[in-house]
């Protein structure tokens, strides 16, 4: 079975220029969830690691509804779209990050930013537990508001799917093609020294 | 010394509910920075880091530009808004988050959230090598957009400190009064069972 410990299917995709702490190549987003529960303390805990991300004048914009139960999931599957749908279905815990864009009556710059922050610690802090974690932007953002009676002040920023990983046999053959960790663009076309047409010397 | 590891200084100031991973409540934003440069391998490994985050399509649209010579600091200064300067100078690497706003030509509407996420990493990372971060919202964006030359396709996310933690000491009598981790909202008013009148039973 792939699990996300299997260092060697991560080491096999991803291969960092620089140490960085395993936990940053071994979360990935794969399809294949199991249908087992997760226990609430656990699940608990990436929302707690969520909680203490950064942000601008430390407003915490971050906003998340989880659903577990047959119902509240019934309600996400309405307004995901086919594409993740096909494989979301056995994840155990669908929840919805959203960010508030006003911030004592004043437009809030930061605010997708600051989630995203927030969402990233979610998925390190589920990559500890040995959990698995898939953020989908494939869905009918307008639908899910009216579906879930979400306030204009909130911006939809995804669903994230968590739970277990599942074997890659499980999945349709369309999707097993896929499930494998992917890679990145070169640090040079990221990272840049002073100005957007300077290279970095990243030679050792 | 108040540095990083005095892990009795954060504890004092913050009480996870449920247990997560020490990185997620020792990552705060000191003010006070040691006039110590970072070695490079070091810094690469915190862009490393970032560059693993996830996003949409795996569009990745975070860019940074770093800061390290007199030269270019100098430049940054000048669009770093005076609160910040006043504890800014001495931080040895002082970097700029931008987000692609466009991919293929075509809106890319999580360029923020997904640049936010490899900002987490980046500041995970930094914690994990006994690092600081500091994330500056306080700049004047359009003068930046100036001075470096920007891109009207980038949108600008902040202005990230990092270095090595100094004493508390070394700050102004004001910045002292605040150079402790700050609180967070409680778990229940930031996560919400199926919609956001419904609270999580969150009892243990």
């Amino acid at each position: 079975m792939t699990t996300v410990q299997d260092q060697k299917t991560v080491e096999e995709f991803r291969k960092p220029t620089f140490p960085i702490d395993p936990l940053f190549i071994n979360r990935w987003s794969p399809r294949s969830f199991l249908e087992k529960p997760v226990a609430d303390e656990l699940l608990f805990s990436l929302f707690e690691a969520a909680r203490w991300a950064p942000s601008a004048n430390n407003s915490q914009p971050w906003t998340f509804i989880v659903a577990r139960s047959v119902e509240d999931q019934a309600k996400f599957h309405s307004f995901i779209l086919e594409g993740n749908l096909a494989w979301c279905r056995k994840a155990p815990v669908l929840a919805m990050a959203l960010s508030r864009k006003t911030e004592n009556e004043k437009v809030y710059k930061f605010h997708a930013f600051d989630t995203g922050m927030a969402c990233a610690n979610l998925a390190l802090q589920a990559t500890a537990h040995g959990l698995i974690t898939h953020f989908m932007a494939g869905i009918d953002a307008e639908k899910a508001r009216q579906v879930l009676d979400i306030p204009a002040e909130y911006d939809i920023q995804g669903v994230i799917a968590i739970g277990y990983q599942g074997e890659k046999e499980a999945l349709s053959e369309a999707l097993q093609q896929r499930e494998q960790p992917n890679g990145r663009k070169e640090l040079s076309e990221v990272v840049f020294e002073g100005s957007l047409d300077q290279k970095v010397n990243f030679t050792k």
